[in-house]
């Protein structure tokens, strides 16, 4: 039985342009499990800087940031934490006695889970895509040490604009340089999208790499994580990113870090 | 078990100065016992435009205002329902669409309670009080057509002033007028407060009345309440007032009436 809702439960929130169901049942699962006073619930808006007045006046905790609203939020905000003042994107607020806070826990899991696979790092990476996404994980190689990258992305303006600001370089399409890891940004693969059935690389591309990392989170196991697991490659999967920053955010809005098996279950619980 | 919360759910709220639990635990009841997709949570502000403009950007879909937002809310709504501009006061605003508009469910619940206890129309009554909820009280009494009303208030400005524009009858003090129905709506014998033990009216001007009405809602049975049904009187008390208002915002919020006897569990729910 969740405790029944008070005056004093905290509530944290989402924002974005349309709104998934994994953050509202992630959290709230986590919330009953440890016996938080809290409650979580997703919103979308049309009003950007009325909403996040509304954060401020209302005494909201925490309100995770989605598309399209990840860099226009910042504008509205008191302070940045590094993690979103180094790539000017944020995922995620976190109000104290009316002062928010724009941190972005996508950057922070992508690093954590490059140091958690033990991906070395001198290894030559290519990353498709360059929308926020994109720039969020390429910022997080760059951060972490890894020197050899590639931005692939048929956009004129985005794509060299991400690679110059990580200093790697930029390719519209790749060709044959065969890179030692293999991260897609974009939404091919995703369910639901219109592109669910596509590989954003070749199955001669993932024959001939060492790694695959997915960004794309739902279905869990994406056609690309599929294909790579069906060529013996390991694979970070974007199941493992969306969970990490969730739990990331977790942390900030009520200062308790779940037990990995607890964080386990409510992934599972969230996905269904 | 209440549903789980997901991304469809909407979201109700109360901004108060001291917000208390009646409402959240009243509504969240009857929307788990009706399995009605909506949370309810109680909010406190120093910046109520920004709050009313969240409401807005949120989507929420509908808002209790108590003391002491009731007036100053009304320039940022979009119309007002009859029960708030008769009386230019607020206690409940309904979203649809992004548009704001205020009622007032104290004036609604009191014309209603005068209707269903079957107080005679030619009753010779005293309300004591002119604050806001005084205003919501005599202007129920008013426009239920009602005529024979005195307002007993000390204060010089607002006491005359509810008086005339009720077209009622001002007294500073009570003397020996030996009115049909009392009707208290000061924090006299309110729980908690400074008066808690204090009557409003003298035993002897109970003694010598026909009805008694007690605004005070906590304690349930207040002394005023008491002291009337120990002399034999009837009574409409405080209790009923807020269980009739919450009913009315709850038909306003979700479109849904409760039965009599699911309201009442729900009462002494949020009561306990």
């Amino acid at each position: 039985m969740p405790r029944p809702i008070s005056r004093d439960t905290r509530l944290c929130m989402s924002l974005s342009g349309r709104p998934g169901n994994f953050g509202t049942r992630f959290h709230n699962y986590l919330y009953e499990a440890l016996d938080l006073d809290f409650v979580y619930k997703a919103f979308t808006t049309t009003d950007l800087p009325a909403a996040i007045g509304g954060i401020r006046a209302l005494g909201i905790r925490g309100c995770a940031v989605s598309m399209p609203f990840k860099e226009a939020c910042i504008p509205l905000l008191d302070e940045l934490d590094t993690s979103a003042s180094a790539i000017d994107s944020v995922n995620t607020i976190v109000a104290d006695d009316g002062r928010l806070r724009g941190y972005n826990t996508d950057y922070s899991a992508v690093a954590s889970l490059l140091a958690s696979h033990a991906v070395p790092r001198d290894i030559r990476f290519v990353v498709r895509g360059s929308g926020g996404m994109a720039k969020a994980v390429a910022s997080a190689f760059r951060d972490s040490g890894y020197r050899h990258g590639t931005i692939v992305a048929r956009n004129p303006q985005t794509g060299p604009a991400l690679a110059r600001g990580c200093g790697y370089a930029w390719l519209a399409e790749l060709g044959d340089e065969e890179p030692q890891m293999l991260v897609n940004v974009t939404p091919l693969g995703m369910e639901g999208g219109p592109d669910a059935d596509a590989l954003a690389f070749t199955r001669e591309q993932v024959a001939a790499t060492d790694w695959v990392f997915d960004v794309v989170a739902l279905p869990v196991e994406t056609p690309l994580i599929l294909l790579a697991r069906e060529l013996g490659k390991p694979v970070i999967t974007g199941a493992e990113v969306i969970v990490l920053q969730a739990v990331e955010q977790f942390v900030l809005y009520t200062g308790v870090r779940p037990e990995a098996e607890l964080i386990e279950k409510a992934a599972e619980f969230a996905r269904g």
